[in-house]
């Protein structure tokens, strides 16, 4: 079993070292570690966010745990070189087109949500993004024209296959989440009435949906979605949806739950390991220039990254489920950092977690 | 002074008559009022959503006031004559290319909204959305790769022009909301960490801010700024983005006031009339075909859309005050629709906006 750790930059690796303090305590057997420079952190030590070795390094690994890039000293820099190309690559090196992003209200913090509390409760959605097409990686150009305009472009595509294996993903997902005889409940989300790429999204979420006729799929327009995460989250269980819209959506439903400082989200390819299916694991929260270095980051959301790797790429379900119960356990404690209005720093939660494992 | 009326669809017409009998209270001098057909409406009538006559009578008129279009009935058919393509067509074919979507809470229903009411009661922005650029307009299709998948795709370009007069656009609107010794703040939203036409919209932006230096700019990426809008929406004043991600975040701003059924919006062009700029005036809800031909809809929006158009194309400022006094005492009074949690109807509200003017 070998997992490669880039932590990064900002809160990067402060974060990491109490992730690593948790999977050195489980104790896995035969478990390689590699690290890896990643984001501002490789631009200053090898000219480039993304080093070819860390690269090797992640292909050769069964999971990848991921900190966060993003630094102010980089601003300067053309955007090839600028940090998030890190984490960009790699989504697109390695394939990693289905970006699982679960967000849940935890018992008890409801009133950190910036939502009411009785709306806040509701929330246990999990967001399907592609992580590989839509404008992200097509061609893109400034030019200038006969005139003298300056224009820039973006090419805006998806092939069928692409969204096919993303509505897979979804529905599957769905169907793992019905319970308590209620079935699994998959929303579609596009514009389809503008875009062409949403047109084509919603023909193969529809045809797709063939396979699975236990779940319930329905298709909302961006614009409606956007309101209706505030307006009622709990209404949605699984939504599935494009690169760029889902960017903008996750980040939001990330916020109406109130604690970014939790929520962690897995990018999973195809690539099939001994153990699962390989994956990289971030916390959905960035690099945080402002407080790193502080000690004060909260480390839950890279603890929580963990266990989604054990869960799907290592294949240590019971693993994960124990740093997760260690974590909820952490909270009902009365354990806080910063974010969720509390005291406790880095270290002091690592270890909180670590006694409850 | 010529406007032209077109109720559309669903709602349309009710809260049109509602808005309707409002103008006709202002007795205006020399007005002349056309009626049009659009939406669903004039797909039935005429075979298009948006006919000719249609579009000559709002060329002719100093302002338009749109109910709204959308109507199930019309889903079967190819893109280019559904509904939606009538508000499209419009706002390109009249050059439209600012839209004005004020959201502010209204003093005694911080209750409505999904934010905790401490939060939600902050709320007074602007979103200045650019409306005739971006992926909206630009080349759009599908085709069949040479494998036989299907692929879809949507160009998305910006030319600095473009961006530039929307730019301007948004600093005065945020030199004109300066106020109480406070600088107007602009807040420019884009995702020019990935797209190119948002890289030239930054460096556009930036470029224009050299002729307000009393306006505050800022810059954030849309995935924030969802995030920003629901956590604390209050720190925003103007808000300036393109087509697609004005389209997402002002109907998220506009649940986060909580009162859908309040809020209006203006679509401006370069034309200048007699007595201000051309525009088209709609409310931000929608047909609501769900509740169509009930009498249940709130007017409000649409008379709030008259309100704007009396300020903006008719230079009856006055009026206009005179039109959103007669509301906001209306609410202040109590008098609410379903909406709002209330029980009065469609001309019941009409009514009581009358009596107050
Ligand atoms: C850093 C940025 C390129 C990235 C994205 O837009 O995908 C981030 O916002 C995310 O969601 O992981
Ligand atoms: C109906 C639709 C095409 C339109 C848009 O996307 O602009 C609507 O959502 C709006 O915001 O006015």
């Amino acid at each position: 079993m070998k997992i490669a750790l880039f932590a990064g930059d900002g809160i990067g690796p402060e974060i990491m070292a109490e992730a690593r303090a948790v999977l050195a305590a489980l104790d896995l057997p035969g478990l390689v570690v590699f690290e890896g420079d990643v984001g501002g952190a490789a631009y200053r030590r090898h000219g480039h966010p993304l080093p070819q070795e860390t690269l090797a390094m992640a292909r050769a690994a069964d999971g990848v745990l991921f900190g966060a890039v993003g630094d102010p000293a980089c601003d300067g820099l053309e955007r090839h070189l600028r940090p998030e190309q890190a984490i960009l690559g790699l989504r697109s090196a390695l394939g990693l087109f289905a970006n699982l992003r679960p967000a849940r209200m935890f018992k008890g913090l409801e009133s950190l949500s910036a939502l009411r509390p009785e709306i806040a409760g509701e929330i246990d959605l999990l967001i399907v993004r592609e992580l590989n097409g839509d404008v992200y990686f097509g061609e893109k150009a400034q030019r200038t024209l006969d005139d003298g305009r300056r224009q820039g472009f973006d090419f805006m595509s998806y092939a069928e296959d692409e969204v096919r294996r993303i509505a897979h993903v979804a529905f599957r997902a769905a169907q793992g989440r019905a319970r308590g005889g209620r079935s699994g409940r998959l929303c579609s989300v596009d514009k389809a009435n503008v875009l062409e790429t949403s047109q084509l999204w919603r023909d193969v979420v529809i045809e797709t949906h063939a396979d699975y006729p236990d779940v319930t799929l329905s298709h909302m327009y961006v614009d409606n979605a956007a309101m209706q995460l505030v307006r009622d989250p709990g209404q949605f269980d699984v939504v599935v949806t494009g690169n760029l819209f889902g960017d903008i959506l996750s980040d939001q439903a990330s916020m109406c739950v109130g604690s970014i400082g939790l929520l962690a989200s897995a990018a999973l390819g195809e690539r099939q390991t001994a153990f699962g299916t390989f994956g990289l694991y971030e916390p959905i929260h960035g690099s945080a220039p402002d407080i790193a270095g502080q000690g004060s980051a909260n480390p839950m959301a890279m603890i929580l990254s963990l266990a989604m790797m054990l869960r799907h790429s290592l294949g240590r379900e019971e693993d994960a489920a124990r740093v997760e119960r260690a974590v909820s356990q952490t909270l009902a404690d009365g354990v806080r950092g910063d974010d969720l209005g509390g005291t406790a720093g880095t270290r002091e939660i690592g270890d909180a977690v670590l006694a409850r494992l």
